[in-house]
């Protein structure tokens, strides 16, 4: 059983900075996401844009912003359970929590704050009699580990970046990579739809477009799929199909943990400190809503502060805290280390 | 008389931002601010010093911080209206506002952002009699010209880094430099305390310790001071006295709009958009209050573009607003400057 200070559900920006603001109070925090890196929204779907909204950086791409956040946040050791969903949530008797992720991993803590974002990012998948009887037995909707497609035949579907990007991969890997999309466009970075167009004429990629996958066949495993090219039928061999038709995000498990969900969002108290209707289990971030809420970085940063606030009085009943600046107090790890501003010195003049 | 759509009173870094939120939905700032340079408490009162808990920024020098915030801001051509305090505001029948300064500048705005930090800061002033005769006639508590104590002499009172500071900067400048403190010891930059520690050695800053000035004579105009040095006396003639002891911030003026303070800090409405009980007059950033506010800069930019928000349905009653993400949509300045992430093309492979 994993122990900490706060739980908090979602490696987001907003997940990340409240680790560093905790730290400050000298509480601890571990995470919980669903994806295998940090980062949520930014790492997932957008790491290599610019964002020009972040108070101080006229300029960042949204992968350096999160490296910086993880940078900022490292002297305070956050625990990370990545790769797992939170699934279940139970009070205790003593005001503390355990959350349970899908893989059985218990967490106890004494506040949960959800930084789930708009939630976990689950595949769109194309509209196929039976496709869900051939996931993991040749349909996949990520690529968790390239090496898998060795020697194999694969078919990707979709005309995005994903599908481009791992077409151009893959056709190194695999055997032979076929790239289907119902449209003769795609849509993309210049430099990747650059590169298909030159690995297909290399003869490394088989390009079939307008055209959509209708059926798969395999009695164990995917062995062929059914395509519809403007209205004529082809039936073609392979050992993948891999649809990347983009991902969806859903609040999934956690809607069921009681809380007053409004329009896909965690109703908070912003009038306060982000709690939700349940005492200690606060929402910062995407995946709260109240009066007036923007989905912005820069909100859910703010939203993590007085959230970390409200749970220092929570755990320390009665005590005072006073505002410390960072400028003026520095800042202690949990590491040891400490940051801190040159000090003036105090010196008399012979 | 000066017309923008918000006028904000404050330019330190909440003020600053507000532009930049206020820009992304169209609508134009002006800026006033009691100080000769942008940048608040982090520009006037720790410059050099590292900021450690702005999201992003594992640390920032506060002077840095600005500098990046005048760089995010400046496709958005805010006005200033530097060293001059907003004094009086009227309300208008259309429900505009004109705010006054101290010296008479006028500006109409359709919305007031009041950004004032702990307020304009104001000097500690020694409590000597008839010090309030000598000002302007050879009393300073700000140096704003150093040429004016060109081949003069000067006497600075005060053990902080702005009497060492200017101690040093004056010895080649005024024909005599004395420097006086209370204690023996100075409390200020190593590097500070040592030139000034060289300066004396060299004969060019005489320096008199423990003592106080206690007296400052002269008909029309500062002849001398005196002095008590450890229960003796002692009478200098000099041609300005400046006595540097810090600035403490006062609300000033704007105590007395007919807003609701508490705790020299004005009451707003946090469960929405940061506004006061003056409809069109909001309050952002450290001079605000509301339960569980804390006088950070990252709360100061969360507040600013929650305002922006409610200020642009004010200015535009009916018209939906739809949030657009800066990363998809772009900035696009008002000095015909765009800035954007690069584009996904959307192209055939042949
Ligand atoms: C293309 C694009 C451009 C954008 N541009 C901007 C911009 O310019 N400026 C701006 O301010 N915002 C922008 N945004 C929005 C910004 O990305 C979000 O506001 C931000 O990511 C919200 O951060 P968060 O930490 O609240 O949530 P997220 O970043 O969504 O992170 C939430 C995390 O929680 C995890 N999670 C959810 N539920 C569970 C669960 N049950 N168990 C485990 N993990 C879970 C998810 O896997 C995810 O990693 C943009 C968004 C997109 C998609
Ligand atoms: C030594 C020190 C260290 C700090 N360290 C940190 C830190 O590490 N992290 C952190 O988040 N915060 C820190 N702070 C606090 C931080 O500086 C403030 O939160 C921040 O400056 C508030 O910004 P603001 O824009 O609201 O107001 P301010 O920066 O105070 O700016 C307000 C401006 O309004 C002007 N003004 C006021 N009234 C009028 C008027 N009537 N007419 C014209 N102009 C007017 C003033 O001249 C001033 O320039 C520190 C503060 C100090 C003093």
């Amino acid at each position: 059983m994993i122990e900490t200070d706060i739980l908090i559900i979602g490696a987001g920006p907003t997940g990340l900075f409240a680790v560093f603001e905790a730290g400050l109070l000298q509480l601890k925090c571990h995470i919980i996401d669903a994806l295998p890196q940090p980062g949520g929204q930014l790492a997932e779907l957008y790491p290599k844009k610019p964002i020009f909204d972040i108070p101080g950086y006229p300029e960042v791409l949204a992968g350096d912003l999160v490296n910086n956040l993880m940078d900022q946040i490292k002297q305070f050791q956050p625990g990370f359970t990545l790769a797992e969903t939170a699934e279940t949530i139970e009070k205790l008797e003593d005001g503390s929590f355990i959350v349970t992720t899908n893989k059985g991993t218990q967490h106890k803590a004494k506040a949960i704050a959800i930084a789930g974002g708009l939630g976990t990012f689950e595949p769109r998948k194309p509209q196929i009699d039976d496709i869900a009887f051939y996931e993991e037995k040749g349909v996949d909707y990520f690529i968790k580990d390239p090496e898998k497609y060795r020697n194999k035949n694969v078919v990707i579907a979709g005309g995005g970046d994903s599908a481009l990007d791992w077409s151009i991969f893959l056709a190194n890997v695999a055997s032979s990579v076929t790239l289907i999309h119902r449209r003769n466009e795609f849509r993309g970075a210049l430099d990747s739809v650059e590169k298909v167009q030159e690995l297909k004429k290399a003869g490394k990629i088989k390009l079939i477009t307008p055209a959509e996958v209708t059926g798969i066949n395999g009695s164990e495993h995917v062995e062929s799929i059914d395509l519809d090219i403007n209205g004529a039928h082809q039936n073609i061999k392979t050992d993948y199909f891999i649809p990347l038709f983009g991902l969806t995000p859903k609040l999934g498990a956690i809607a069921n943990w009681g809380l007053e969900i409004e329009k896909n969002a965690i109703k908070v108290n912003n009038a306060l400190d982000y709690q939700t209707n349940v005492d200690g289990i606060y929402a910062i971030g995407d995946v709260n809503t109240y009066p007036g809420k923007l989905k912005l970085i820069l909100c859910g940063f703010h939203e993590a502060t007085l959230m970390c606030q409200s749970v220092y009085n929570r755990i320390n009943p009665g005590k005072r805290y006073v505002l410390k600046y960072t400028t003026v107090s520095g800042v202690d790890g949990f590491d040891g280390t400490r940051k801190e501003a040159e000090k003036a010195v105090v010196k008399s003049i012979e």
